[in-house]
């Protein structure tokens, strides 16, 4: 993991905005609502608050400060989420029987961590500010991602109750339906470089850059939409083996899946659980919550296949970082308005993380952290896919044209969506 | 079910007793603990609090007012627990993600049922107070129920926590390990009758009064104490087959038992957890948090066996309804202290339900009620026991010599216990 | 248990026509057939084999000659079922994964044993006659039960095969439809006994004979048939939650269950999978493979109850015991013909194992047989219903009015049907 | 899939052996032996036995003569294991209860399908040859396919069994222990291609033929021994959460591995359950049924790492295919004797499938076949790991260096081994 020279100040404002994030995040929500784990993946909005600030105190104070205390000696078992060298935990699917702390409680633990790290900046020497910046730099990092997580369990917790909780109400994503044309970008074949190269943060799994082959391959100029993937639907996509990976169709089976998470047709017309409360889908929206196994069904009902990883990146290399992201607050993905100039690329980031068809492994001579941070990311290397660009539930300062998110290819709760790839021919 | 006549203002006294004792066993838990179903047998304290008082509604209120509105069109799917004729119904594993409606909100659709029902009295008829007050009394009797509940399923959720937080201090239940001694109480053969005859209040399971031979028994003078528990398992009680019935022995093995529920060895000493957190384990208490399983082999060893009901009914007949209950606020049982005088059985209500070697079926002639209050007792007729006498969560206003309690015998987290019995030879 | 002075005659007659059934009754299997178990409640037909001479060998053999060795030493651990005091088992579910020993080892073994208690029955002296006889007849009577588990469980065997295996050809029927009228038969209240008084030959949980008070009550005169039975199907009685036990429609749901085991409609006819093939349903057959749950609808949904034990056991007291047993070679109960005379009760015997409202528990003063044969009955006293009467598939010199057969009230796959009773009134 | 111009005769000779050599394998087995299904991976020997013969009934003789008729209607839905086009099928974890046809009859299939084929080799035209022979060549690698299940299968099948049945006597493995020195195989980066770009017969997955650049690396000499992996057990491996993928350590954990599949302590020392019996384990063997898992937490603990798909067929593009195949009937892997001469890599094809670093995803440009064909390879491209080189149980016909084995991660039963890894630096 590379790190700048940060200097103290732009470090602990960073520090300081992220923490503040969480919490503004959090702020709608009764304490009620704090407290619930509607499935294993999901945990409670405060083992998310408590547990970020577990990781400052594991991996930062507790180095730093060998008399360090934590405000209650359970904590470190109770908000260690995976790090075996760190120590026992508690068992992640019983995250939702924990009522105390309470909600209050957690706060005043935030504060308490708040305070101590704001002591490090401010006492630190040169030395000891050159061992544990990069640390805290990347306890930032893990609070963002924590942030995409606070909501998409919420949302999922929410759609469990048949109250329907309204998080908070966003603006109209406009004409139901509206959007730009689908065309083709071609990229050329040739011997590309991936991975994360320059001196800025990124995780270990970006590194190191290193070469790969490409064949000429074309991307959608788009993501693909709710209407498009209606179409699928009306067609018995999700019964047709011969579409479909062969766990995938199990998957779907067993789960009784006919449409993405959230989807339900109230009448005629099909409708989704959002951030927002139940509402009418819009048919230009990029379709969202669907897994792996939908995603590939789809691009093969459309003769067509899912983008890899490297092909992501070296499409994406040059553009611009902006898009839909957790500042518009939307909590959804919008439609792509206007028209295509140019024949460019958009939506690369933001609005859904786009699943690519690479399995998510180590790039060659891949080396993970020293001690419990290289738990971070190494291990879970099986079984899972990457995506990539980001999401509108990401934070824009948060991602990267080498970031690498993973999930297993059944995930459907994260805001997941689709781009389609063809090889030239 | 039979009821007397009530006059109102003593059936009013009632239900305004009632509900307010069930918000005072409330009061001292944070919100956060009130939303958490620690496994499928356990409710959250505000589903109890909102469950109990839809029980008015759907039987009392919208049977005396057809124009009646409910606080919300949703509380009658969220809160009715078992009722299929009243509707369709939230599933009840799923009653620990359900952060909405929040603890106010609950409170709120309490006082806006206590208000309607105060309203009825005021304003009934006497025909219509005729009609709905024998209802209103089961209702009484039912948040009663749910009160003991209300504790039991505390404890277990308290129990899960690492934290192991205290609901309320109790005194101390004296010297450890002094007890009266346990002596044998003979009751001759005859034609008995059990089953409730008087014009008082009972269930509909505890009718009709009808005829039962007995041949010639004994029953303990007092509860098996925990201290002759753990002689049970220092003589490798948990893992001799001959001992336990087989469902018994699987069952144990299967969840890994080693002693009652609550119990942790703690260096070389017993202790458990209460509801006044964790405590060193009083020898001289009544054993408690044991199963049917584990009371049936317990008896085996001691060379004994459990009482039928009709035998426990038999026993309690002459007796008066005294021992340690909910109003006691222990919520623990206490060591019979003193000598036993005159031969004397004790602790035969309150302080832990007897375990019977019943199962839990109709008597001859058994009628259910008309409609959907039908559903409260009969039809959970299958692989459950009965258990007699109360336990310390139960109300003394709610206990009868006649009651009948029953769980499937591997259930262990209601205050449940032993007394043994003897055939007479 | 009590057992008459056989003469050695008599007993070595009974051993070894007992002995030869099991084998008459596996003749018409292929080698393949004996090796599979379709569920965990049922056994291989080689299994079964070899289970019943272990059981001459590990409670007769093995006391009577101290140096006997059995074939193989594995075979102790292999077809030992449940008798935890005899040692280490087989588990249970695995029984289907072990091709050896092969079929013909089996049978050597049978061999074998037969030659062993041949050799008692030629050279013990009186003494060791008196001792171990009474254990030989508990094994003739062992073996008798597991005649009838081997063809219900090779009866499921064949119904998992899409292929519909014929075990064996057997005559038809009879007319579609035609049986006699039901009507019901009262019996007067009273202090009645039941239970085994008598010495000749029962089972420890038919004892010890009891009082008993019965209310006045009144039996079906004939078994309920297929056609009353469709009559509840099309009536939605499965789906009608007021007519069934909370655990019985629960379990009714989770399996999918719409009819009686090895019912399926073929076309607009319903069809039953039987020993003798797939075949159109007569519908004045006794319905048979229905699970207590669905006996217990059936009978709230006509009005009336199931019998309790008790009731059946008066009832049948003075009846010859004659009806459509194995030795039918039927493998499947059929219509009752002909007028109903003089208001007698019919079909008590044989037929369909009758399903009664009596949950299995030991009768007062109850003693179980010292060592391992203490385990025969006894702990299986939890979560189990009694039936009575025996069925197609028992042998009539095994059935008394005092037997007490026991199966969980889910379990459909032995021939099990429906008798009602009524209160007098 | 690239066919040569298949002669008939060869073709025919092939077809022949190959349906020969089935039958050979499945001689020594009782006919007890061919019904069993020990998990729901495993098949019955009878099953692949008749499978392997629908294979060229549904995909040759159906298409090739619109009138044939198969020997029985259901063999269809019977011996159909995955192609959903071709028509419903059996549930695959109940092949296991299908007693007919039996063994007998299932031979008989076999001989009516030879036959059936052989007379598509007399009489077909030299069109209907062109069109066909492509077919039967993947019928007869199928075949082959199944053969190494056939002996992995039993294999399981046998362990389960108390009894320890042998399948067949195989010569020693000479002297315990005794193997060559383990080094290092230095290979240089470089951009090259991978695929099968021949002619000659391969399945879909390996092609097509394409380009992947390759950092400088090292592959070990040898396999790792059963004495290494040894050392891993000791030194504390299973239990050492950095060594292993979190996916691993929770699989593990949850089956209670310490050990590969079939390792057994005996006293003090290892023995595993060979088709040859019970054996003490022969240290310099190589290591065997080990999952992805234990491989890889194996080579992290050496400091080392699996190789890539693409690593492995570099490093065997100029090698003899030669090995520790079928062929040599050992049904075990063999210890490498001798000196490495010339720092030559051995062992690379037979003895053990070799567990890759590469998840099973399609190569660049992939098609699959028309048709149901096209489910042979290509659905299972999720959540499944490469293997490399053929084992024991490989037909030394059926191997290439392009050949692509894939299986779960958690699989253990297939003979399947460990090759490390390393980055050159």
């Amino acid at each position: 993991m590379n790190t700048r020279n940060f200097e103290k100040d732009e470090l602990f404002e960073q520090f300081r905005a992220v923490r503040e994030f969480s919490e503004e995040i959090s702020s709608p929500l009764a304490t009620e609502d704090y407290v619930i784990q509607s499935m294993p993946d999901v945990s409670p909005t405060k083992w998310h608050l408590a547990h970020t600030s577990w990781f400052f105190e594991a991996f930062v104070l507790e180095k730093y400060d060998k008399k360090y205390k934590s405000l209650h000696p359970q904590y470190n078992y109770l908000f260690n989420s995976y790090y075996a060298l760190v120590g026992e935990r508690h068992c992640r699917p019983k995250r939702g029987l924990i009522s105390r702390p309470t909600v209050d409680e957690v706060y005043k633990y935030r504060d308490y961590v708040n305070k101590k790290i704001e002591g490090f900046f401010t006492r630190s020497s040169e030395k000891e500010f050159r061992e544990h910046a990069p640390v805290i730099e990347i306890g930032v990092h893990h609070e963002r991602q924590h942030q995409e997580l606070m909501l998409t369990d919420i949302k999922h917790v929410f759609s469990e109750n048949p109250l329907k909780p309204v998080y908070l109400e966003a603006p109209s994503n406009g004409t139901n339906g509206k959007t730009a044309k689908q065309s083709w970008v071609a990229y050329p074949e040739g011997l590309y470089e991936i991975g994360r190269g320059e001196e800025s943060f990124c995780y270990d799994n970006e590194t190191p850059r290193h070469k790969k082959f490409l064949n000429p391959f074309k991307l959608s100029s788009r993501l693909v939409t709710n209407g498009e993937f209606i179409e699928f639907i009306e067609d018995g996509g999700y019964s047709r083996p011969e579409l479909w990976l062969s766990n995938g169709i199990y998957t779907a089976e067993d789960n009784g899946w006919q449409a993405p998470l959230y989807w339900e047709k109230a009448g005629s017309k099909w409708h989704h659980f959002t951030l927002s409360g139940f509402k009418e889908l819009n048919l230009a929206e990029p379709v969202c919550h669907v897994s792996f196994y939908e995603a590939d069904a789809y691009a093969r009902w459309k003769g067509a296949r899912l983008p890899t990883e490297a092909e992501w990146e070296i499409a994406s290399e040059d553009l611009e970082i902006e898009g839909n992201f957790v500042e518009n607050a939307r909590y959804n993905p919008v439609p792509l308005n206007g028209s295509l100039k140019n024949m460019k690329i958009k939506q690369m980031y933001g609005d859904v993380w786009e699943w690519t068809s690479s399995p998510y492994v180590c790039y060659p001579g891949y080396k993970t952290l020293p001690g419990a941070l290289g738990e971070y990311n190494g291990k879970f290397m099986s079984n899972q896919m990457v995506l990539r660009g980001g999401s509108c539930a990401t934070s824009i300062t948060h991602i990267r044209n080498t970031y690498r998110n993973f999930f297993p290819p059944d995930s459907r709760w994260q805001f997941m969506g689709i781009r389609l790839a063809q090889d030239e021919n």
